[in-house]
C-alpha cells in the first residue's frame, strides 16, 4: 500500500467532521479524490491514528459550544504540536482545515433559497445576513481562536508564510490563504495600526529586525543602522499590538536641503550629520515589508501618508517629500526592448548611438553605465529607454515596474531620473546605475492616483522630455 | 406633497450609486417603495439637494480608488456633519447606507453561477472565495473607513447604540446592524482586548465611567466607588486599543474567607477592610457592559476566565471562585407563576403556606420577605419557588433568567440562595431579596456548560434539595 | 523616684555611645544634666532597658562598618518601631538621636587646630575640607540611612512634620530639625524635582490628595475638584521620586482672557468652560505647601516660574501671568492700624469717613464691607488702608503680609486690588473681602525682586495712586 | 612680562569677591601668592578682562538674591562657555571657583566663638548649626546652582572627571574636589538610584554605553553583548534622574548551574543558552564604574545588594551568589615576591620547584603558565603564592589587591582559584591566567566584612590549604 492509499483510508476511517464538507452527499466526494489522487504521501506525513487525533483536536477547537478561553487553551496545544511538527505533518494540517472545515453546504444551499425568495421584500435584508453568515466556515472559527492566545497572531501569520510559496502549485490551498488574508485584513487594518518613530534609542532588539528585514539597501553592520537612525534621519514604522515587537513595514527617511540624486552620500556612515533646521526636503530612501505571511493587506501607502502628517507636523519648514527609489525591473526589460528602443530613435540620434556602441549591444554597454560621461549617445539611450520604461510601460492597465506601482498607486508622480543613482553592483544590475524620485505633491495625489488608474503615468516635464 | 412623497421623489432625484442597488433591474425598485411608504417622513429631514449631497460624501468614501488615508479624511467630515445633525438627519443617513451600498447584485449573481458549476472540481475554493467576497457590500467599505480615524470607533458604536432601539420597528435597518456587528466582532475580537486593572490609583476620568456605567448596585458616590477598590478588592476591565480609555466591561471582586451571602456587606463603606492574605474565595459581585452599541459581541465569559487567571497569579491561596448574583426575573415570574407552584406542594406543605399567607396572595405577602422568619412557610415556598425559576425553567432551551443565562451559559453552577441578600428596595422588587451564588468550579466549567446547553442546570445539592 | 530622675538614671546606664558626646569627659555631662532637669518623664516614655535597647538599635544603624543595605535593613526595624510607639516614646529616640550621635568634639577640636594651622599654607585646602567632615555627625549618617529604604523619607519627612510644632519650646530638639532641614534641602533640591501635570485623568487617590490638602480655597467636593481640572485649567505639582506619589506643592492655574477681580467665578462649578484659545491671561489662584515637614525648604518661586515656561510653550498667545491671592493678614493688621490711618486721611476725607462710619469703629463697620457701594468713604479707606498694607507695612525688611511676602519675593509687583473678591465668611474675616493680583512680569521679574529686598514694594500706578 | 606675572595683575584688576577670601586680610594673599608663584601660565589663558568677566558672571550664578531659576538660567551661560573653552581657559574657572568663593572668614571665625562659648550650655546645638553653615561656602551655592537645569549634573561630573587628573599635580584643587564629592554624594545617594535591568530590548544607545564603558573584560562586538544579554543572563545598572540614559554602574551575571571556573565559556558567543529554570549560581562576572568624576561615590557593594535580592526573587531556586573575577595585582606582586615566598615552601616542596625551574626565574616561568600540567611544582607554587597574595597581603589593613578590596569590603569571602580562569593575554600578564570566585554568603555578609576590617581575610578551607 502507498502513501497515498494510506491516507486515503485513514481519510475514509476519519470521524464524520462536526459539519459536513460542502461536497453534496451523494457525490463521491470529490475534493478527498482528489486529493488522494495528487498529494504525494510522504513517510514524513501522520500515521492515520496520528491524523484522526489531529482533527480530533481541531474540532475541539471549533466547537462552538466551547468558551473563548478554552478553544484558546486547545488551540494552544495545536500550537505547540505544530512547531515540533515537520513539513509532511504541518501540510496534514493544512489539508485538514481545507477539507473538513469548509462551510456547511445545506446551510448554503438553504440560505441561498431564502435569499432569493427574499429579493426585493422587506425580507432582503435578513436573508442576505443569513447567506453571509453561512459562508462564515468552520474554519474562519477555527483560525479566529488560534488567535485568541498571545502568541497566536504570530503563529498565523507565520502559517501563511509558510503556505504562500506552495499557492502556485497547489490551489487546493487558495480557500484557507484567502480565508487567512480576509482575517488579517480586518486584524490588521490601518486603524489598529501604531505608527512608532524608531531610533537609536529603540530596544537593540527592534533595531536587529531592520538589520534582518531591509529590503532595499542591505544594511551592513550597527554602525550602518547606526547613521540610519542619526538625528537628521528619521525611520518611522506600523506596528499591532498583536505582535509587539515587531515592526511590519518600516520607511527610512532622510531630511536635507534638496532633491537626493544619488544613494551613496545617504549611506554614508562618514558623512557629517546635516542640519536639521535647514531641510527642506524628506527623502524616503528605502521602504521594507517585513511580514511574508502579510502578503495582499496593504499599509504602504497608509504609512508614507502618516509618515508625512508627522514629519509636518514636527517640521512646518519641509516643502517637498519624495523618494529616491531604485528601478529593480529596467535593465530586465531593457534586455527584451532594446532594439524596439533604439528603433524609435530619429534617424540622427539612432546613427550616433550606433557609432557609439560600435557593434556591441545595448545590454553589454550597459555593464559600462558607470563610466559613461554625460554626452554620450548611450548614456542618452539609456535615459530616454528608462523614461519610457516608467513613463510608458503598463501590465494590464498598471505600472510595469513593481516600485513605481506602489509610489504612483500612491498618487506620486515620476519626477527625476538619476544617472548612476546606484552605483553598487546590485544597482548596476537592476537598472544600469539609475535611480528615479517619484514625488508626493500633496495637493496632487488624488489626481496623480487618478491619471495612473486611468493609465496616463504622471511626469515631471524633465522626464516627458526624455520620451522619444 | 406630503414627506413621505417629497422623499420618494428625491430618492429618485439621486444620482444613480455607483454600484447598483441588489434589486433586479427589471423590477419596480421596491425596497425603495417599501421605504416611500413606511418612512414617516418628517420635516426635520434632509431636502433632496442635501441629500444628494451626503450621498455624494459617502460615495467619496466608498470610493476604491482612493487612499485610506484620504478616505479617512472624507469620512471625518461626514462624523462632524453627523455630530450636529438632528435625528431626523441622522435617520437619512442610516437609510443611504442601507439603500445605496448594497453588494453588487451583477456580481453576486455571477459568482453564485460560477460557485455552482465549480462545486466539487478544484476551481470550487476558488469559487467560494469569489462568491464571498461578492458579498462584501460597499457599505462595509464604507463603515471600515470610518474607522481610520482615532474617533471612528467611537463614532460607529455610538450610532449602533442609537440605532438598535430602532431596530424592532424598522426592519429595514437590519442590514446595516448586520454589518456594523459583524465588524465590531472583528474588531473587538478577545485577543484585541486589554485586561487592565482599575483601581484607586486609576485616573479620576475612568473611574467616574464606573460610577456612571455600573448596572448592578449603583454606585452613589466617590466614596463608595473608593470603598469597592479597596486593597481587598479588584477591580478589572476590558480596553480596546481604539477606545482607549473606555472600559468596554468591568467586574468588581472581593476577596474574602467565604462564600458572600449577602451585598450589603461588601458595598460597606465603613466596614473594615479584609486581610486579603486570609482570602480564599473571589466574589465577582458586578459586572457590566457599557457599550449599548456592541450588544451581541460578547466579552463577558473570557473576562471572568481572565481575572480568574490573573487572581490565581496573585493570590495562589484563593480555592473558590464565584459570584454573589441578583435574579433580576425571579418576582416577574413568580407573580405569574405562584399559583401553579403551590399546587405542586404536597398537601401538608400546601396547608402550611395556607395558613401562613392567611388569604394573602404570595406576591402581596412577598412585600414583606424581609420580615419573615427562618421557618416562616412563605419563606420556605419563596425559596423553592426560586430553586425552580432558576433550576428549572427554560426559554427556548435556555436559562430563563438573563443573569442565570450569562453565568451558567459560562459553565458556572448555581450554588446557593441567600435569603435577604439584598435586602434594597430593587432587590425586594426584582426577588423578594433573594440572591444568587452562581459556582465556577474550574475543573467543571465544560462539564457545566454542556448541561446547560442539554438543558439541564446544574445545581449543587443543597439547592437541589429544595426542588419540589 | 520620679520620671526625671529614672530617666537620669537610665542615661547613665546606656553603654558609651560609638563616638562620645562632645561635651569634655571630665565636665560632669552638661547636656544630660539640662535633659534630666527639664524633660518632664511621663510614664509612658520607654524604661530603661528599652531605651538602652533603642540607643543599640540606632548605633548599629550608625556603624560605619555596616554596608548601607544592611544599615537599611536596621533602619526599617527601627521604622517599624516608631510606627507603633506612643508620643513619649517617640520623644525618646529624638531625644538619643539628639544627644548620642553628635559629632566627635574630640575630632571637632582637632580638624580645628589643624584648620588655624593651615590657614594661608597650601593645606588649608585639605583642612578645610578635614574640618568640614568633622562636623559631619555620626546622627547625619543614622538619618541618611533611614532614606535608604524606600519608605524612609517618607518616615523623615513626617517625624519632622511631628519635631517641628514642639522646636519653640524644646530648643533641645534644633540641631536634629537643623540636620533634617539640611538633608532635605539637598535631597528635595529642585533638580530632582519633577513637575508633573495634575488632571481629570490623574489617579484618583492622587486628586483626593488635592482635596485633603488644598490651603487656599477649600476644595468642598469631587465636583469642585474636577471644575478646577477643566480643560480651561491647569494644575501643576512638584513630586520627588523618593515620595512618588505625593505632590509637594501645587498650583491651580486658570486660563482666561482677561485678569480676574474675583475667586467666585473660578470655583462655580456650573460655569461655562473658557475657550482656552482665546485665553490671554494665566492666573494663578491658589498655590499650596503640601509637606510640613518640609518647612524652610522652598519649592514656590521654582514652581511658578516652571510653571510660567510650560503654559508659554503650550499656549504661546499668553500675554499676562498673574495670582488672584488672599490678603490673609489685612484685617488682623487694620484692626491694630484703623486709627493711625484714619489720622493720614486729608482733613475732608477723613470728614467724610467719620459722616460714613456715623460712630462705628472701622473694624466693626468693615464686617459689612460686602454692601458696601463703590463711592462709599468706608470702601475707599478699606481699599487705601489695604494698599498701605501691601505696599508699605514691612517686618524687618520684608512684606508684612505672609502671602505678599512669598509673590514679592519671587519678583511679582502688586497689580490690583480687588473688592470683594473673596466674599466668603473667610475672605471677609481675613481681608474684608479684598483680594489682590501679583502681576509677574516676566521681563522685570529680578528688578522688582531687588527693590522688594530693598524695602521698596513695587506697585502698580493704580495701586500706587491709592497711598495716601 | 610673562604668563605668570600678568595672571598675578589680573587677579589684582580683579574686583573684590562677594564675600572675603578666607586669609587674614593683613597677611599677603599667600594662596593668590602661591597660585602666582606655581601656575605656569600659558598664552591660551585668559586675558584679564575676560578674567574679570568669568568672574562676574560665576558671582551672578551664587547671587543668594536672585531666583534658583534665573541662577539656573546664568549657570547655562557659564556652562556654554565652558563647553566651547580650552583646556587653560577651563583651569580659569577652577581657579576663580577655588580661590574667590570660599567660606566666608568672617563668619567662620565668629561662629567659631560662638560654638565655643556655647559648648555644654543649652545653646550648643543653634551654635553647631551656625558653625556649620558658615561653612557652607559660596561655592557650594555655585555648584548647586549648576545642577539646577537638567545638564547640569552632567556638566559637573564631567568637570570633575576632568579634574581628578590633576589633583596630585596641584593640591590646591583640592577643595573644589572635596566639595563636588560631597554634593554627589548627596545627590547620587543611593535612594535615589534606580536599579534598572539592561537587556536586549533596552536602547541600542544604551547598549553602546556597555560596549564603551565595560571595564573588565573588553566587549568585542555586539553580537558579544547580545551574547552578554541572552536569556540566561542578567545585566543589572544604577541610574539617577539627572542623568537618566547613563549607567552610573553595572554588572554583568550568568545564571549557570555551578560555580563558574573560566571567563571563555561565559564569553562565548556561540555556546548554546543555558536552561534557566536549573540555574542553582549566580556568577557576577564583570562589574564596571562609569563616570570617573563620580569616584569615592560608592555605588558597589549596593548594585550586588540589590542585584541579589532581585535575582532571588525571579529564582528562587538559586542557591549561590558569586564572583568570578580577575586578580590584577597579582603578577606584579609576584616579581617582587617570587623569592619571598620560595623561600617559605618546606624544604622538599621547594626542591621540587627549583627542579622544575630548571634554573629559570618563576615570572619568566610564569609565562608559560597555561602550559602547566596540574602536577607542576610551579603550577602549584603559582597557586600557593596567589593565596597568600589573596589571603594574607595587606596595605594599610586593608586587602592588597583592588578587586579583593571591593569584594571583601562588601562582605564576600575567597572562595576558588581557578586555573587557567582566563586564558587571555591580559589575564596572562596581570595574574598568570588565574581567575578567583568570591563567595557572597547572604548569612554571613556582616561577619565577613567584620573579619576583613579587623585584617583577617575570610577564605574557604580549600584555599585556606593552599597558605603556606
Amino acid at each position: 500500500m502507498n502513501a497515498a492509499d494510506w491516507f486515503a483510508r485513514s481519510l475514509a476511517l476519519l470521524k464524520p467532521a462536526a459539519r459536513p464538507a460542502p461536497a453534496a452527499p451523494d457525490a463521491p466526494r470529490p475534493l478527498a479524490e482528489r486529493l488522494r489522487a495528487t498529494l504525494r504521501r510522504e513517510p514524513e506525513a501522520l500515521t492515520p491514528s496520528a491524523l484522526r487525533r489531529l482533527l480530533a483536536q481541531l474540532q475541539g477547537v471549533a466547537d462552538p459550544h466551547v468558551s473563548e478561553v478554552e478553544a484558546g487553551r486547545r488551540a494552544r496545544q495545536v500550537m505547540a504540536w505544530y512547531a515540533g511538527a515537520g513539513a509532511a505533518e504541518r501540510r496534514d494540517l493544512w489539508l485538514l482545515l481545507v477539507d473538513r472545515f469548509a462551510p456547511d453546504a445545506e446551510e448554503v444551499r438553504a440560505a441561498r433559497a431564502h435569499y432569493d425568495a427574499a429579493l426585493g421584500t422587506p425580507e432582503q435584508g435578513a436573508a442576505e445576513i443569513r447567506l453571509r453568515s453561512a459562508f462564515v466556515s468552520p474554519r474562519t472559527r477555527v483560525l479566529q481562536r488560534f488567535a485568541v492566545d498571545r502568541g497566536g497572531l504570530r503563529f498565523l501569520v507565520d502559517l501563511r508564510a509558510e503556505l504562500l510559496p506552495q499557492l502556485k502549485g497547489e490551489r487546493w490551498l487558495l480557500p484557507l490563504d484567502a480565508e487567512l488574508q480576509a482575517l488579517f485584513s480586518t486584524w490588521f487594518d490601518v486603524p489598529f495600526l501604531e505608527l512608532r518613530r524608531i531610533s537609536w534609542d529603540s530596544p537593540a532588539s527592534l533595531i536587529e529586525k531592520l538589520i534582518q528585514y531591509e529590503a532595499v539597501h542591505d544594511i551592513r553592520s550597527w554602525a550602518d543602522v547606526k547613521n540610519r537612525l542619526d538625528s537628521d534621519r528619521r525611520c518611522y514604522g506600523f506596528f499591532h499590538p498583536g505582535l509587539p515587537d515587531e515592526p511590519l513595514i518600516f520607511v527610512e527617511v532622510a531630511l536635507i536641503d534638496h532633491l537626493a540624486a544619488g544613494i551613496a552620500p545617504l549611506l554614508d556612515e562618514q558623512a557629517a550629520v546635516d542640519d536639521i533646521a535647514k531641510a527642506t526636503t524628506a527623502i524616503f530612501y528605502s521602504i521594507s515589508n517585513t511580514q511574508a505571511g502579510l502578503r495582499g493587506v496593504s499599509f504602504g501607502d497608509s504609512l508614507i501618508k502618516r509618515v508625512v502628517e508627522t514629519l509636518r507636523e514636527e517640521f512646518p519648514q519641509l516643502r517637498q517629500f519624495a523618494t529616491l527609489s531604485p528601478i529593480p525591473g529596467f535593465r530586465g526589460w531593457l534586455a527584451k526592448n532594446a532594439d524596439a528602443m533604439r528603433a524609435r530613435l530619429p534617424e540622427r540620434l539612432r546613427a550616433e548611438l550606433d557609432r557609439a556602441l560600435g557593434g556591441e549591444s545595448v545590454p553589454a554597454a550597459a555593464e559600462r553605465a558607470l563610466a559613461l560621461d554625460e554626452k554620450s549617445p548611450v548614456r542618452q539611450f539609456l535615459l530616454r529607454s528608462a523614461a519610457q520604461y516608467l513613463g510608458r510601460e503598463l501590465d494590464d492597465g498598471r505600472p510595469l515596474d513593481p516600485v513605481a506601482r506602489f509610489h504612483l498607486g500612491n498618487g506620486a508622480r515620476v519626477e527625476r531620473l538619476n544617472w548612476a543613482g546606484d552605483p553598487s553592483p546590485k544597482g548596476l544590475k537592476q537598472s544600469c546605475g539609475l535611480m528615479v524620485n517619484y514625488l508626493y505633491d500633496l495637493r496632487r495625489l488624488d489626481k496623480h492616483r487618478a491619471m495612473t488608474l486611468a493609465g496616463r503615468i504622471p511626469l515631471s516635464s524633465e522626464v516627458e522630455r526624455l520620451l522619444l
